[in-house]
């Protein structure tokens, strides 16, 4: 078994609403940072898995996303993974 | 003036408590991944900036994140800007 590193980044999917974007960008305009827009707020999830191959992580990180990390209906994913 | 697209990943800093991450590592181990561990939750915050160069839109991004979107006693962030 080896250990990889997953990065999986979650972003609402374009065209859904996305309220906490919407709250940071007044924040912003508020503090005076009128030249940000089109702001979105995502996660960043890290996390570590022990798997046979980096095909194998992939396969087990992807179904993670699609289980538990991220809504599918809303949110989209993208992973990135390395051998640790 | 340009338009700029920056990404901020702002993460907990290491030896930071993370009950987000405790969460979900428990959710995977319940849902029977048991090669998974450390996980950590962070955001992923992207938007756009009218700069006039990429270093000014670097110093209005850092400013940005001091000031709002990351706190920095407990979250480390690192930005990613780019042309747009």
């Amino acid at each position: 078994m080896k250990t990889f590193t997953v990065e999986a980044e979650i972003m609402p999917k374009r065209g859904v609403n996305d309220p906490q974007g919407e709250s940071v960008l007044s924040g912003l305009k508020l503090l005076g940072f009128d030249g940000a827009s089109k702001v979105r707020v995502g996660k960043l999830i890290r996390f570590l898995v022990s798997a046979e191959s980096i095909d194998a992580a992939r396969a087990e990180a992807t179904e993670m996303c699609e289980k538990l990390l991220a809504n599918p209906v809303i949110e989209e994913y993208e992973l990135n993974i390395a051998e640790a």
